[in-house]
């Protein structure tokens, strides 16, 4: 006897989830949906390993993956493997080792399934699916703003439109505070507290730099605003130049994109671990989830770079639902050619496998829509 | 110094590739396809995560996938899970539990990576792609012919059209053996040398049955003959049952699907582990490559089920190549509105970041197929 009965082996680990009919259909065809668009953009697919070895997997900037990533041993090589918790850096270095050669700038897409150990703050999926593009070997505002304009009308194809564009320049608070020189024992409070956006707080660590911070943690909301508030604050070079930069890509975002409306958020940079400029994160705007992040960074050889993934299965919670197939019963014995002509026509069919007693009763028993009579398809 | 240098960051593990443009987007749009033929015969698709607890999936049947199974410790539960080395298993235990009360028979598609510990004996892939269906609840010949049938217009649609379909009834052998009482010590050297096709062995160890089992290891081939070969040799009950519904599920499969004709092989059952009636493997007729398989088994709790897993990599290295998208180069400053419209001709559209000195020269190095000029797509 024990106190515990073993547990069921339907239970799957927390965070693993099947995903069943309809749904998992509905989420292929999301994905293609999305990856149709990218592909129109001149985006390559690429589809890197699920395992890697972790020394090339968590690499440089993505040694901060660590945590959240499943390692395994290779028993050929007994080197460790990871299970790639994010495919970016996948990507990143396809685009610089075996794409390396490949003409710049370097258009990518990606779709797959990552682990990671534990889930994100708002969710508690291990699994999580990620759907991407990278525009690599170019740093201009014009590619910044054709990564949030292509992911944009992604979106749209899904039938999400009301989506919001938040623009972040991560680096800009901490170059603001490094070339202005603030005393070294105040920097990190400082941080802290334009993390928890609290004004006082930046009021007593900011120096002569707390009016300007202050300014800008206001000024946070329509594009339009932030960015006279950042053209009127004075500004170290370093970040009157992230500034100028945030600048561009807003009038490129509105030249692509002119519905797409960004709002600006020029102190954020909570999360952001390894990206050099511009970053944008994708929220559904009734839900106040994230759909979606990215924005530009410096890949592996150095090399410019920016990216924005989607994650699939959160567009789908916000999506419309989308139309299901029709199902067509077929009675024991419909011609073969009769059950390829209603399938040409759009209807999954069901085919009897033997006679039965009652074939509208036994159509409504497995859930069709429709029923094979008299040569044509009844509804139900 | 060390002997070894340190290992290219861009080495993969081994078995472990990058797909790159355009295969990566061939191979999605073969596995999109393979689906929707799934789809529209009423195969509901499901999509089990990637990881499982070790004990869940390699319960019952399974067990014998243990060796191919990378283990990793939940860490939240301290119990060992495992990446899935096979789908079936997972899709044999959602038609069990969740989908326990759907009414049968139950249909049942899915698509997805497995990773094994190595792999099998004719290639060197670790990272493995299956698409496959199970037809859950019915035990028939019109249900085994289903899936060889709905198998058979999948890979049709791939292009994929010189396939051979091998039939075979893994427990048959030993079936016919045991029930005709053949001396216990004699058994296994028997089955040995029914897996080498060893006439001369079998005549040593057959005794009474030898002539039996010879005529049927010479009956493989086209199946109206070796079902001729199966007819006329006396079998025992439990083996004449097998030959008998080997039989029908060749007539079904003719009935509905004419031009697929099947081989027959009754006495092979290497390589089949929890089959209990009629198997198939599918084979591209020119290489000799096994490109997928299935049969019939008993699900969790008892339940009949019949399934085909096809290796959608291994179906586009078979495959005819599929056209790539026109790549249309479109100079900087093209309306958004053109750059659409083009787009929805079908066009992969390259926007230039900035202005290029020779549009021309530039599309070239990008590799397009087209360029825009004077409101049209020229080709390069």
């Amino acid at each position: 006897m024990t106190d515990h009965p073993p547990p069921s082996p339907a239970l799957l680990p927390a965070g693993m989830r099947d995903l069943l009919p309809p749904d998992a259909e509905t989420e292929a065809m999301a994905l293609a949906a999305l990856m149709e668009v990218f592909a129109s953009h001149g985006y390559g697919r690429v589809r890197p390993p699920l395992l890697e070895f972790e020394d090339s997997l968590l690499a440089g900037n993505n040694a901060a993956l660590a945590e959240q990533t499943f390692r395994l041993m290779d028993p050929g090589t007994h080197r460790m493997m990871a299970v790639r918790p994010d495919m970016t850096p996948q990507v990143a270095r396809i685009a610089a080792s075996r794409l390396g050669g490949a003409p710049r700038p370097l258009r990518l897409s990606y779709a797959g399934t990552c682990v990671q150990v534990s889930g994100g703050v708002l969710e508690t999926d291990r699994e999580v699916s990620q759907a991407g593009i990278e525009l690599v070997g170019a740093d201009s505002a014009e590619a910044d703003a054709e990564v949030i304009a292509v992911g944009s009308e992604a979106l749209a194809v899904l039938g999400l439109r009301r989506i919001s564009f938040d623009l972040t320049v991560p680096p800009l608070a901490s170059t603001l505070i490094t070339e202005f020189g603030l005393p070294e024992p105040d920097r990190a409070p400082l941080l802290r507290a334009l993390d928890r956006k609290d004004g006082a707080a930046v009021q007593r660590h900011g120096g002569a730099l707390a009016p300007v911070l202050n300014a800008l943690l206001l000024a946070a909301g329509p594009a339009a605003r932030a960015l006279e508030v950042l053209r009127a604050q004075p500004l170290t070079p370093g970040a009157r130049a992230l500034a100028d930069r945030l600048a561009a890509v807003v009038a490129a975002v509105e030249r692509r994109a002119p519905g797409l409306r960004p709002t600006v958020d020029p102190i954020e940079f909570r999360g952001w671990r390894y990206h050099t400029g511009v970053c944008v994160t994708v929220f559904a705007a009734a839900r106040h989830e994230e759909l979606g992040r990215g924005g530009r960074y410096v890949g592996p050889g150095g090399e410019p770079a920016c990216g924005l993934t989607l994650r699939p299965e959160l567009l789908l919670r916000a999506a419309p639902a989308r139309p299901t197939r029709s199902r067509l019963f077929l009675p024991f014995g419909t011609a073969a050619a009769t059950a390829q002509a209603m399938r040409a026509q759009g209807f999954g069919t069901v085919a009897a496998l033997d006679l039965a007693e009652d074939d509208l009763a036994e159509a409504r028993r497995l859930g069709c829509t429709h029923v094979m009579r008299n040569g044509r398809a009844e509804a139900l």
